[in-house]
């Protein structure tokens, strides 16, 4: 309470930052750019880059938010905090300096994911030049890498667009497909495969594997189109967008480091769930869940490539998002993260890994769909309450004005307010429905755990997401080894 | 002036749009996408799919910039017409929308692109499958593709971000650089050449190769800078940007053109130029000047591929931003049609040729120096003074306001004014000047044919651009023989 009187009486101020980090992070961002440079060279020099360039991006979101936000100003971009009691324009679409930074250092970086090759032409620059061999450069790789910026980029403009242009969210959804363009054409390149390993259960019926062919491809744009949207819908309040997307990335960077080969062994304890051995883990490439696959280590380093960076714009633009927000990320931030889990997802081969990392936003999407699909009537803003007398977050509601429920509506509001995801308002004669909360997560966690302050909520919103990501590795390592064999995918 | 007199009472409606050329086209487009598919396979059948896509490019950009004008106004992309008498609001940054075409028909012309290999594929599928030899999907043109547009998706975007922040001239001048990382990267994995065809009256110096190294990669992100920051520079009156860029695009189809192998055998007659003999065609791949080279043919067939459907767009953008215009370019513009200039220079390999069709920007940009780099005082706007009255275009000038002007500044401008390219005025008792017309290719056209109307100008514009192309291809293919032997670049 206090808190929230002091924010309003102060101008909007932006965050104070602290020159002993910047001054610390940089020498260790330039020793990790430098280290593979330094024999002996470490066995992934790739990754080393990758790290400082993570704490380069960090720190640039950290130093470049606060610093364009008042050109971002100027030119129009800039919002009003619906949530507070203050008037102050907050600068809005500051996820495009995030998006810009992410793309930018991951341009820079494809030399050094290609640190291998390189090395390898450096040792033997006589052979190369005088033979017939020529050293074959990766092409291939590249273009997986070229492709994944292309949607990264496309994804971003997009979302600019949108945030200049505040295009309607009927047009919005199919956006992300033309964004996928690029990933499905060198996926499809690639001789991309297209078959599906068949849960054991079902295998009688259709065999082990099975051949979806074009449905693939419908299947990777929907997932690009879902992991942009779904992060989307799931806004609304400080630092809400870019904690989904910083929970997830670490999660995806958990998953990854597993496949890592590293210098010591490792087991996952699996006894708890009833497989008494654990992983078994080593090979050619030491430990890890990749078993000494070359392949497998090659597609979670590229998804490290891409996901460490986007945790440190991530960090250092939370920061300036945090309650009470200095800066709002736009949709541009949503599209941009979004499309980052859908190139790793596809191009790394793990997408239904990645969606057991989006649990929430699916829980949030199937309980918004009565509201996207215009079986129950859709404000413009869905999210809580304030009361600017109690500085606390309520659930929102949506009345039926116009039309009484139908009697679809009217099941599917009744089965959920069961389930406790809505609160009713009933007329007393009729009993008929004539008002519900928004179908969203966020009023499910107020109508859950009663009317609390922004930041509470914010909080809560992350706990759900690492509870989320957690079970997520329990069903992935643990329930999946019930249908599936094998830990392949 | 009856004319200029009807524009300004009237209010500024978009320019109708006719519906038969519509009706036209749209079957001709088709058909030119189908063609490929029917028996007997055209000998280039990408090309065709490429006409196809750069008539649906043309109409794509005639009827969208009308139709997102108002959009843009309400987003704030407006822009009063300096050179007019009314006031009426001209939507601004509409480059944008014919960027967004441009990109969007590259991307799905991708597969078209490779029909050569999917043909190949679908031939001998059998084989493919179950035998040991995988058909090898050719990555490198993959790459090629992905970073062009790469480069020219990041030019839009950066074009775009300077219209709506308005980001100071000289921080704009690196940002193609970064726009051409991605096109040098994918130069060097190709083990990219960087030797240089030495003139023969400086071979005894240097031998008939130099290998530039590095400097070679300074050269090409130049040669990107100067492609989009001169066309940017020569400005400033309805329809002079666009229709640079389509003479440019134009010159190059034509050069493109002399490589493909044509069914008939032609020369070019050079007898005029001192030699008897023409030049000799045929070879392997019937006519062309590519002498039954698959490589130039490949390279001139990729700059077709980019450069027909930038003439699509310009050519339907310039009916809308044609005196008086309905619509503005911005920045946007500017910046993706260098970089598509630049884009085919670098990845076809013809870029001194590419440079000799920019002699106007050149002679525009040199002219241009004392005032970037502030020899000479230079105004915001250096577009020509319009006059109310007789609805004419006059010279503008630039006054020496705060200082004398220093000695360098004065010989440079009375060498131009013996030259005829500035007109000066003197303090009578000193002598001193203290003024200048600004030095721009405008002004100059201004000061040599007296004051003019603004179409009467801008087509004067584009006949010395046309002037330029023609003197190009005598130098190219005329003199060019004095200096160097062989016509491989």
């Amino acid at each position: 309470m206090a808190k929230a009187v002091t924010v309003t009486s102060g101008t909007l101020r932006p965050r104070p930052l602290s020159r002993t980090l910047l001054f610390a992070l940089i020498p260790t961002a330039v020793w990790f750019l430098l280290r593979p440079l330094i024999d002996p060279t470490p066995p992934m020099p790739a990754l080393h880059a990758c790290v400082g360039f993570s704490i380069l991006a960090f720190l640039a979101a950290l130093h470049l938010v606060p610093a364009l936000g008042g050109i971002f100003v100027q030119a129009n971009l800039k919002g009003r905090d619906l949530l507070k009691t203050y008037d102050d324009p907050v600068p809005e679409s500051l996820g495009l300096v995030c998006a810009s930074i992410y793309i930018l250092l991951l341009i820079v970086f494809i030399p050094f994911a290609f640190s291998d090759f390189f090395a390898h032409q450096q040792q033997q620059p006589r052979k190369i030049r005088e033979g017939i061999v020529v050293s074959e450069f990766p092409h291939q790789q590249l273009s997986v890498y070229l492709s994944s910026i292309l949607s990264l980029l496309i994804a971003t403009m997009l979302g600019f667009l949108d945030d200049v242009f505040d295009i309607r969210w009927r047009h919005k959804i199919p956006i992300p497909i033309i964004a996928a363009i690029p990933l499905l054409l060198v996926y499809y390149s690639e001789g991309g495969k297209t078959d599906v390993v068949v849960p054991i259960p079902l295998r009688w019926l259709l065999g082990s594997l099975i051949n979806l062919g074009p449905l693939y491809y419908v299947y990777m744009s929907l997932l690009s189109t879902f992991c942009t949207n779904s992060i989307n819908i799931l806004a609304g309040i400080n630092g809400s967008e870019v904690s989904q997307a910083l929970i997830i990335a670490l999660s995806v960077i958990l998953n990854d480091l597993l496949y890592l080969p590293w210098p010591f062994g490792f087991r996952i304890p699996l006894y708890l769930l009833g497989r008494p051995t654990g992983v078994e883990v080593g090979g050619v490439w030491s430990a890890g869940m990749a078993y000494g696959s070359r392949e497998l280590v090659e597609r979670h380093l590229f998804s490290l490539y891409f996901m460490l960076p986007l945790v440190g714009v991530c960090a250092g633009f939370l920061y300036h998002n945090w309650y009470p927000a200095r800066a709002f990320p736009g949709d541009t931030l949503c599209y941009v993260t979004g499309m980052a889990f859908a190139v790793v997802g596809i191009q790394a081969h793990f997408s239904k890994t990645l969606l057991l990392f989006f649990l929430p936003q699916i829980f949030n999407f199937l309980l918004s769909c009565p509201q996207l699909f215009g079986l129950v009537p859709c404000p413009r803003h869905r999210v809580p309450r304030f009361d600017p007398g109690s500085g606390l977050l309520h659930t929102s509601h949506a009345a039926f004005k116009d039309h009484p429920p139908s009697r679809l509506a009217t099941l599917a509001l009744r089965a959920l307010a069961i389930l406790g995801f809505v609160q009713l308002t009933e007329e007393p004669s009729t009993g008929r429905i004539v008002e519900t909360t928004n179908l969203t997560l966020l009023n499910v966690l107020l109508l859950r755990f009663g009317p609390m302050k922004e930041d509470s909520l914010v909080k809560m919103l992350i706990g759900s997401q690492v509870a989320g990501s957690a079970l997520a590795f329990v069903v992935r390592y643990g329930l999946a080894g019930l249908v599936y064999d094998g830990n392949r995918r």
